[in-house]
Order: structure tokens, then sequence, then C-alpha cells
């Protein structure tokens, strides 16, 4: 069954409401995240009305998690002292019931980042999100990478996503098109179910940290959402409807890049709605 | 009292002057900073015709201390190597008689931050810059913050940024409105002043760095002026020009962003003096 | 002898296809490289068609450089947990048959860079490209620096370049025009020659990390060329023709950033080839 999500989906009255409440609620976000993409990824949490802060000290990491409204751990490029402020991080989090979101950078080709990855969710992150590649390599399956990229579609991972459910709120595999799974209620029953998004833009592959601030804005998102579905969905329309637009301004990937950070400030609700949306529910597994 | 910087200040014959020397005097500025705003930074300082360095190392901050004409200390995400970096540069400035200046981020909400800055406060700074949360944790006050943003107005912040002055040669206070705190000469006698700026674009909060960038603009400053709220003010108002031509141009914070290096390298002097600064003259608390 | 490239030299029907390789072999370079600039150069990397790939830890990056087909070792503020994976990086470039390319950022005026860097030359890179003082700090010559720029023209740096072609395939001169070391044939004989350029914009000493992301443009030429010369050469010419087309659209180095990243993608190979490059034919050694 195919429906959309504009008209049916439990989510439906709340992703304009979830990209207002974000504005209004300016929720900061805590992000251990990596050198790469760090200032893009702060400039992308104030763009969309959120409040970054980026401490990644061991000593700092486990308050400033109780303090946050959401919590982005991003594995690229993880030193030591990173990985320890994680793993204080996430602990603090779900022992705050703060909502954290995961970024598995390279656990599709790099086996230490695989393990780094699999120890941090004992703490059950609210969301996955990664490449193909990374979905596959969390859920132990012929994960493999070029670098840090993915050799693999979305389709190929949904197996590999259903599983991952059992440690996850959701799973968010981004690709050509992207593919979200969560769980939502159908005639009063948990069950799972897989969104999928077309859009975006030919240039966000060609900017570093495109992903990993979508990474950060469903965190943001989480924070003013009361179901995984709704606050994957939203960040990930909000995401692409502001590459639609920046496309149109960009002459290449360096104008692209500010042009986005532009319109994720200026997209108006009723254009997210405007994306078409394809919603399949899945097969229960019994585990939810 | 409320004098006009332009007729009255000490400083007033200088404004204009420390602009064009900055060009000229392609003052070397060694910065200990946070990876999260580094490049925009060094990007920045290039802009304004210095010269960035920004090594971190241990064992290459007290030479380059030595060997710079300022240095720029930011407390962003300090890892223990870098801190103990700060250390030795911050010693080394101060034996060499370079001017330094302290960004204490984080010093409003978080106590390993807070203790950090004192500990370097030891070496006295030109000038501290910071938000009014920052500046009251200094002070040892109410402090408090959220996340590294401010949670009070830099009115609130007027005592605790006099009472550091027993420490620093300034304090700047950055807000909506600008509050900077110096000591000059008044009949022959130093006496402390508060100049209070107006001006600068919605944009500068929505931007990453900004308060970084104004950071490390009045430590360059301050290797060409040869007092400190001269410094200051003409850090301030160059910045708050370059932000007001660039939100001409901004369609949002990703253009105000590149907009504003832009203006940085091309705004003239005498708009810099167009802007209105008040200031007032401080009840001495005979320790200057 | 002055010879035009697009005539006579060795690699005269090369560059216009090495830029169309590029595009084709997506190839993944591995780079060791410093904050400050990490996000500019990931970014010309997917701007010219290259695949990033960051990881800077000691236990990554001996597989990473295996996996690479090009390794980039930038010197930029090296901590010691990255200085390890250099050394694992360029030993396992070495093993692997892998082109690497050194940028030896400050090896000019900081001993413990030039240190660093003598000691990474011992796993011959393919190419060294620095600036003036970084070349004549290598050649342990009167090597120093304004901070990490050069104090020296390319002129006074052409003795320690031909040294240096004793440890490295080649060796490229950054100034006000760039001087590329090489060696090629003559007459069915290897002779050391090297190669003038004149172009690119004012702008590009006015941003951070141009010349970090030459670095990284080199080192993926060295990918998909059969030889040293082609592949400086192609970098040069690449960046300094999206620098002059950059520059038609800038407004200062904001805009002149984002139009470069845009240019790099679109510039046409024949224009690469428009640029005027002289080529002498040096005295060999008889070390080649």
């Amino acid at each position: 069954m195919v429906i959309s999500c504009a008209a049916r989906l439990p989510c439906q009255d709340t992703i304009e409401t979830a990209h207002q409440r974000l504005g209004v609620a300016n929720p900061l976000v805590h992000c251990l995240t990596n050198p790469v993409t760090i200032n893009f990824v702060a400039n992308t949490l104030l763009a969309i009305g959120a409040s970054p802060v980026m401490a990644d000290h061991p000593d700092e990491a486990g308050d400033l998690a109780r303090q946050a409204d959401a919590v982005l751990i991003n594995l690229g490029t993880p030193s030591d002292s990173r990985l320890e402020a994680m793993r204080r991080a996430t602990k603090a989090a779900r022992e705050a019931e703060r909502p954290w979101v995961l970024d598995p950078i390279g656990a599709g080709g790099l086996p230490r980042r695989r393990e780094l990855a699999l120890s941090l969710m004992q703490q059950h992150p609210s969301v996955i999100r990664g490449n193909a590649s990374e979905i596959l390599g969390l859920a132990q399956q012929h994960g493999s990478g070029h670098g840090v990229d993915s050799a693999h579609t979305p389709r190929e991972a949904h197996q590999a996503a259903q599983e991952l459910l059992s440690w996850a709120g959701g799973v968010a595999i981004s690709g050509a098109s992207d593919q979200l799974f969560g769980v939502a209620e159908q005639n009063g029953r948990p069950r799972p179910l897989c969104m999928t998004l077309e859009g975006g833009s030919h240039w966000q592959p060609r900017v570093t940290g495109t992903g990993c601030a979508l990474g950060a804005m469903i965190a943001a998102y989480t924070a003013v959402c009361t179901d995984v579905p709704t606050a994957m969905l939203a960040a990930h329309l909000h995401a692409a409807a502001a590459a639609e637009r920046a496309e149109e301004l960009a002459n290449g990937p360096g104008s692209f890049a500010a042009a986005w950070l532009d319109a994720l400030t200026s997209v108006e609700p009723v254009r997210l709605l405007e994306k078409r949306v394809n919603t399949h529910w899945l097969q229960s597994s019994g585990r939810h």
C-alpha cells in the first residue's frame, strides 16, 4: 500500500507545525561532530532556528547532553578524546531522556567506526542516519564503502534498516532517494513503516557536510516533535525544499552551500508539504 | 555625561588611522581558537589585512606568541593540548609585552571554562571580549548561559565589566548593543569609561563565529593602536560597518557571511566614523 | 631554452585528458590536513570530481592510505596524534605505491615543522608543494617566514627546489608566479625541468586554504596522470583558470571563495591550455 503523507500519515498534521515550533523553541542541540564539517553543521542549526553547542571535551559532554534539548553524535574523524565524550554524552542523554541522533560516518567501510557505532548504539539512539553502506555495516551485513561514501543504493539497505529498528526509534537512509524507517500507530498498534522521498539537488553530494547537516537537523526536530517519524520527515523535507530553492540560484557547489543556508531560513512550511512522500506499512517483526 | 567619540574621545584622531595602519602593518596574529570557527576567524584576519597563524601545539605556541604582533585566546571547545598551548602563549605574550585578547567562550554556563579563563587571566589580557553571561561568569557573579549563548543583556553585566578592569586593559561586551569598557586619560589622570555602540546586522547571531571573528579583529587592532579603547572601538566599528553593508546584499546567513568578509576589505574608514558612539566616564575605583 | 608547454612539453597531450579523466575516475584522496582549512580542502576535491576522505586517527590512516588513489599530507597545526597518522599513512602509501603529496606548512619558520617534514620525506613524496620559505627550509637553507607565510620569492628557492628533486618526484613553489620542478624525458633520458606559470587572482592570498586546496588538487591529479610534471601542471592550471573566472564575479574574498569552488566544476579544459606556461630544461645533477 502506498499512501501520501499529506493525506494519511500519523504525522500529517505536524510537519507544518514542527517547522514553526522549531523557530519558537530555539532548541539547544549539543553536537559531537567532526572538524571537517563542524562549521557547516553549526551554521545549519543557526539557520533553522536552533542553538548549537559543539563542546567535545569529555569533562563537559555529559553535563551539556543533560542540558541540551537534543544530542547529535557524528562519527566523522573521531579522536580518542571525542569518542570518550560521545560515550558520556549518549549515556547522559539516555538517562535524562533526551533524544539523540547517531550519524555513523564510515561504518560502511572502516571497521573501527563500525565498532564505535555498535558500542554507542547500546544507548538506543532516537534516530540513526547514514548512507546505505553505513546502514548495512551496522546491521553486520556486507557493508563496504568508497572511503566514507556509499557503494550501495538505499534500496539494498532496506532489510538492514528494519533490523536496526530494534535499536533505534528511526532509521534514515540518505541517497538519490531518501528512505525513512520508523514505527507509527496503525489501528491502535505500533507498526513499522517506510517513507520514501524524492527531491533535493544534485549539488548536495558535491558539498561536504550536507549529510552531517541533515543529521543535525533531525536532532533539532526530535527536540520539538512528539514522534520520531515526524521529526525525520520534517528535517528531510526542510533540507530538500531548501536544496531545491538553492539550486535555482547556484552556479556551482560554492554558491549552492551559501544559498542552501539562506534558503533554510526562508523556505515556507507550505512548500514543505508540496513535496511528494510515499509511505509503505511494513510487516511487523513483532518486536515493536 | 554623554560625549560623541568623533568629537571628544582620546581616541578621536586614531580610529581612521588605525584602520589604515592595519592594512600597511599586516600584523601577525597568533590565534589559539576553536575548530568550529577557525576557518572564519582566519579569513576575517586576512580580509582586514592581518596575517593569521593558527598553530596550537604546545611546543610551538610560546615561540609563535613571541614572534606575533598580537595573540588571540578563544576558549571554544578547548582540548587539553590546546589549553596547554594557551598557557604557554599567554605567558610568553606577557613576557614579550605582546597584546593578547581573551574570548572566554562558555564561561557563562560551563564551570570548566570559567576556571580556565580565570587561570589565564593571571597573565593580564589586553582585552576580554565576551557576551554578558560570560562577563558575569568571570566576575564570579550569577553567570549562566543557554549553551554558549548569553542569557543576559549587556546592561546587566556593567558592574562585572568594571570589576574585570582590574585584570584586563579593556572589556568588551557583545550584544544587541555593544558595551566597551576601558581606561583613558581625563585631565591627565586615568579614568574608566564605557563606550556604547549600536549597529551591525540581525544576521550576525545567525552565523557562527561572528563573535570569535570580532575577538580576532580586536587582537589585530591592538597590534597597531597605542591604546586599548581605540583598538576595541576600531574593531567594533569596522565589524559593524561591514555587517551593515553585508546585510544590504544578503538573502540569509549564508550569503551574509560571504558578503561580510567582502565588506571587511572594502568599507571605507570615513564610514566607520559615521557611526554613533556614546561615551560615559565612570566613577573611578581608584585601582587604575 | 624556453619552450611553450602546449607545443613541445612531454605533457602536452595529457593536460586536457587529465582534466577529463579526473571527473570520470573519481579518485579517492585521503587527506591528513589541518582543521583550519579542512572543510575548504574537502569541498575543493568534491568540486573537481574527486572523493575526499579526511580520517586522521592513527588506527585508520594506514588502511585508508592503501585504499586511496592518492594521499595528501599537510603539516598545518599538526597534533601528535595526526602526526602519528601521517607516519603510518606515508609508509603505507609508499609500500602500496600510492602517490602522495607533502605540503610542508610552516617548514620555513617553525623548527618543529621542518623536522616533521624532513622525517616524512624519507618516504619519498611524489610532490612537495610549498611557498618559497618552506622549500628553502626543507633544503636546510636560510628558510624563514612570516608566521606560515613566505618571506622569500619563488626565484630565491630555485636551487633548493632542484636539490629536493633527490627526495621527491616534483617540487611546486607557490607565489606570485608558480614554479614547478620535475623530471621529464629528453632524447630518451630523464632531465630536470622547470615550468613557470603566471596567472590566478589577487584574492587567492586573502582566502585561507587556497594553497592547501592546491596541494589536494595535485594529489588528485597524481592519481590520474602517468607522470608527475603533468599532474602538477594540470592542477595549477585548473586552479588558476578557476581563480581568474572567480575574480570576474567576486566582490571580495568571501564571494571569491564560493565563486572559485563554482568555477572549479565548470572551467573548460580548453581554457586551461590557453594559459601560457614557460618551460626551461635544467642542468642535470646526474642523480635522476
